[in-house]
This record gives C-alpha cells, structure tokens and sequence, in this order.
C-alpha cells in the first residue's frame, strides 16, 4: 500500500481556493470534497452501493468506535475497514481524541496516554499515541489521523498551549512510530492552539517541520463564533503546505464550507447532513427543510425541485413527512441520502467555480437562494 | 382501470398445485407468490428500487393503518398509492378488520358497522363494511378485501359461525357497494368459519355464489396447530372456484406456504420475514439464523451461501452482527432485504417446480437442508 498524496491543479484566479486530487490506495480524492461520517463501520442508514451512487469518494470512521467494537483484530481478519464495510472509495479514520474528549469518562491524561472507560461496557480503556497509529493500521485505513487533545471552547490561553503541547508530543511520538514500523500509513497531523492566532501559527509550523502526509485542523467548530473560526483559518492556511491535503475537521454548514475553501482548505467532514436528516431536518438549494413541518402535509413536490438524487426524484414531501410520523426507517434513509447528495454536489459545484474561476459568483447565488429558506419553512 | 383476472397456466401432475397468472392494473403476478407487506405505505427499511431489484411484483398494505395516518383523501390527492409510495407493482390492502380486531380497541360492532379507537390517537373511528371499499377505491388499490370479522382460535362453534355470519352479511354490503358504486375496484372476499369444516364449506360455497374476484382464507396462522390449518386448506379449498385467485392470509412459514401451494393456494402474505429480520433472525437455504449469535463474531462468511441477494454478495455475518451489537439501522435493512429475497426466490422455485412437475421433490430437498438449522446457529 502507498501513502496518499496531494496534487495541485490549480489555484482559483480571484481567491487562491485550491482544485486538486488527493491519490489514495483506493482511488482518487477529487479536492475540495466532503466525507460523511461512518462512525460504526456505516453512515447510518445508508449502504456502500448509495455511497457509489451519490459519487462519496471518502468517509470518515472512528477508531475509537471501532475499537471499542468490534474490534480492530476482528476487522484486520475480515481483510480491513473496507472489505468489512463493502466500500471500495478510501476511507480516512479519526484517531479517537475528540471522541474521547466528547464521549468517554476521562480517568488518566499523561504526556504519553490517556485512560478512559468505554461507554459501551464501562470497561477502562488506554490509548497511547502509538496504539492509535498501530489501530488505524490494521483497520486498513488510506489515512491514519494523529491522537490529539481538542482544545476546548472557551480555553484560556494557558489551557489552549496545554493542548496544544501534548497533541505535538503525542504527534512526535506518533510520528516516529509510523516511521519505525508502519512505513507505508499514511499520517495526518492535527493542529490546535484554540482560537489564539499566534498559537495557532506556531503549532503549524511544528507540525509542518516534522513532514506529514497531511494536515488537518482540530479544535473547531466546537462552539466558537463563524467569523472566529474563520480568522482562525485565514491565518493558519498560509502555514500549512501547498503540496499537501488541508483537512478541516467537524465542518460544516454549506456556508462554512465555503468560507473555509476559499481561504484554501481541501477536505472536510461533519455529522450534520446525517445526523439531521435522521431527526427530519433536510438540506436543499433553498435552504434547511423541517420535513414534519405541517406546510408539507399535502406538498406533492420533492424535498428539493432542482435535485436530481433518488429521493427527489421518486419521492415527495408529503410522503416523508408520512414516514417521519409513522416512525418508519425508510423516512431517515430517504432524506440522509438527499442530503449527503446535497453535500456532495455542492462539493462538486465548488470544484466546477474553481475550475471556471467563478467561485464568488457561485458563492454569492448559492447562499442567496438557500438563505431564502425562511420561505419554504413557512407554513401554509 | 381493468379489474383483476386470473389466469391458470398448468396443475402440478402430481399434487395438483397451480402455476398461474394475476393480471392487475400495474403488472402480472406471477403465482403462486408471497406479498411483503408494506403496513404503512412502506416495506420496512426498503425502498421501492429494493424490492424491483429483489423481484417483488405485489405488496399488501393495511386499510386501517393508512386510514388513521396519512389518511385516503391524502392519498388519493397524491394521486394514489402507487404514485404516493413509488412503488409500480401491485398492491393488495387489507379491510381493516384483522387490524381491529388485534390492534383496535374496539367499542362498538353491529350488523352493519364497526367502532373502535384509533390506536394512534385515540379518536373514535367508524368502519362500514362499504366505507371499507371506498377508502380502498382512493388508495387505489388494484385488490380491494371485503370488511371482515377473523374468529379468534379457539373459539366455540357458536362463536365461529357469529363471526363467519358477520363477515357474509358484510361481504353482501360490500360487493353491492362495489357493484352499484365502484365498478372498477377488484374485491376479494374472505373465508372464515374457524377450525370447523362444515362452517368452512358452508361459508366458501355461499361468497362463492356471490362471485367475488378472489377469494382469501381468513382466521388462520391465529396459533391453531399446523395439521388443524392444512386440515381446514384440504378440505375448502376444492370450493374455491378454478377461475380465481386463492390468498391464504399471513401464512407463513416456508413449509406452511409448501404445504398450502400443494393445496392449490396462490397468494401469501406474511411479517416473518421482514419482522424476524428487524430483530435480527433471517431466513436461509439451511434454516432461520440467528445474527447475534455469538458464533458469528468473525465469520466471514455470508449470511446464505447459497444466496445472490445484495446483503450475501457484499457482506459477511460478522459484518451483520457489528451492525446488530452497534444498533445501526443498515442492520435490519440488509437483513430485511436478505430475508424477503429468500421468500421471493422460494416462491420463484415452487413455480419451477409446479412448471417442471417435480414439487414434491424440490419440497424434500428444500425441507431437508432447510431443517438443518440447528446445525447454522450451533455455537463453535
């Protein structure tokens, strides 16, 4: 297996967004592009053959998950993630640190592990910065992320460098674990340093001086204000290498998104397109639609009039509001795959502007139409 | 709209089962066949493209459930069923009247109506046994079922003959409702009559005097012994006209609907398949198999060997039992889709066998692997 790497084929003429291709062992990433959560081995509801049919490239898993279950031995007998799951794209796997910070009962933090129960079974849990590489390793993953410590929002800035400092210790570590003995993982850092600016900068630059495959940026989207994470971003990209992937992790909104391509960031991830669709909450041109909304009791038209997914082509509001107040699974299957569809063709429309040197244009007529969303929220 | 025809292709030499032919407004049914059932306008976890692919020609949907939520008006102003649904095979519903009678609380039965509260909300609902035909003219049915009253098991003879008087009188006001007022609505009527011969017979003999397009066998699978229910078939269905569809009504098990082909039925339906698969028990060429079980924590194997649904050709039962343990929904769907596959491929190979004159034989075999089962869910 080869490491992943990073082509750049061009830079938009009026932002500088970048149009490249991420090469993996299973198939090129066209970048900028969106991976859907797989959490459990499955974006929920959804099977591998929707995947292909949507055109997802990439998702996300979770070592932490996977590890607590069903096990990275049991998934590296199977033949790896891929062959488990039946995803042929490639498959990046978080390292586990957010889940932990977010889901786990912490029990002991060092500068080389952290302690912590499971919250399947309760049973206590050690992951160094190693294990994690070597976990990732035998789920077969195309990229391994680095465990690291999420820095908080709000975090003073003596909290703020504290993260900061133990997620470049663990990189180190993780980092010269990979060289020894898993040469051919690709690794991906995660830099942090909160929302101080001169932090974030000086965490860069470490990381980037110790030569990973990859880059992503942690410790957002974790409450703080748009216009924070956005400045965040405008200074921190200009560090972080040209000829490697920029991934943005936990973002975002379409909007989000599109801030964050434009200061120069290749890939992201984000729970929301799943994670509502399943509460009845869809994306579309227009806007967020609230699916039980009683203005859709008898809207015999699709979720969204301009999309051509298997939802909308088949299927109309009026129906998936039935099945939303009837409790039914198909009701979640249906509009996580309109709006994961949503995701991705809005990915790849951004590629398009880059390519035509229209993205602000585009930028500007997309969030037009979709903050018009007031208007198909409105009963009657 | 045409009402529905039955054509009959050949009688088994042997056993004297039917191959034969449905003809419906939305396609040829193939029988004998077996009808997933869609309760609430949707086979649960499936999609409409699901069950093309797994060769679906006819589904069952309930009366009562669609009149409680979304309601027939809806439905019809979707522009039916079919349309409301996505779905372009045919569709059989229910009359409501098994639905009241183990859902419903009921409140009032007459001579001419039913009064029971709505399980959902509680509100009074009146069912007429002409109402009954009309909801089923808006939903679009292309089989409309006669209001009918099932005898619990056990029950008395007196008992069973108050229940078999009731549902003839009803059937009389629905086929005069049709006949004056629906003209194009296809009705089956339903036998009842208990565990006891003579009131079998005297009912069959007097619907078929009243010359309904189909006739059902009702009041069965209610827990009454297998030889008691193959006894009951034997002897009523020789009164069931040549000409006409026969549907034993939520039968059943693989040999049940064996034994009930043989007998000349045509039509089943049944949830073992698709509610036995949402709690992780699918059906397969070797016996019911227990997903969860912990034999199959790493067996790469899929569920069926013998199968070519989607969920065998792509995913392991170790892969089935991660999505069972992890409470994933792609659990029960590829589940579901495996289990409705094996009944539809069943059905498919009774029909060869009927064409080929050798059912008793494909039934010795079928039930002798098929018993094996004990050995597929043995621990080791």
């Amino acid at each position: 297996m080869e490491r992943v790497s990073y082509e750049l084929i061009k830079r938009e003429k009026y932002t500088g967004a970048r149009l490249g291709i991420l090469h993996t062992p299973h198939g090129d990433v066209e970048l900028p592009n969106f991976m859907p959560v797989a959490t459990q081995g499955t974006v929920k509801t959804l099977s591998p053959k929707d995947l292909e049919e949507i055109g997802v490239q990439i998702i996300v898993s979770n070592t932490y998950h996977l590890h607590l279950r069903p096990g990275e031995d049991l998934i590296e007998k199977a033949g790896g993630l891929h062959r488990f799951m039946g995803f042929k794209g490639a498959i990046l796997t978080d390292s586990g640190g957010y889940q932990i910070y977010s889901l786990a009962d912490l029990r002991t933090l060092t500068e080389n592990k952290i302690v912590f129960k499971s919250h399947v079974d309760g049973a206590p849990i050690t992951f160094t910065p190693e294990k994690v590489v070597e976990i990732q390793a035998k789920l077969g993953s195309d990229i391994a992320m680095i465990l690291d410590w999420p820095t908080p929002y709000p975090s003073t800035y003596k909290d703020a460098r504290f993260h900061m400092d133990l997620t470049t210790q663990w990189a180190n570590y993780a980092k010269s674990f990979r060289d020894s003995y898993l040469n051919n993982v690709s690794l991906f850092a995660i830099v942090q340093g909160g929302t101080y600016e001169d932090l974030r900068i000086e965490h860069a630059k470490m990381l980037v001086e110790m030569n990973f495959d990859g880059y992503a940026i942690g410790g957002l989207a974790l409450g703080e204000p748009k216009i924070e994470r956005d400045n965040i971003l405008e200074k921190v990209t200009p560090f972080l290498p040209e000829e490697k992937t920029r991934y943005l992790m936990g973002v975002g909104y379409p909007d989000d998104i599109l801030s964050a391509v434009i200061m120069g960031v290749d890939l992201f991830d984000c729970v929301l397109p799943t994670r509502n669709a399943r509460t009845g909450t869809v994306f579309t041109t227009q806007g967020e639609l609230t699916i039980r909304n009683a203005a859709y009791k008898e809207d015999f038209t699709p979720l969204d009039p301009e999309c051509t997914c298997y939802t909308c082509r088949n299927f109309s509001r009026s129906y998936l509001r039935h099945l939303f107040n009837a409790g039914e699974i198909l009701g979640p299957r249906l509009a996580t795959l309109h709006s994961l569809h949503f995701f991705i063709t809005l990915m790849e429309s951004i590629r398009n502007a880059i390519r035509g040197d229209y993205l602000i244009e585009f930028r500007e007529d997309f969030l037009k139409k979709y903050s018009s969303s007031k208007v198909v929220d409105n009963p009657g």
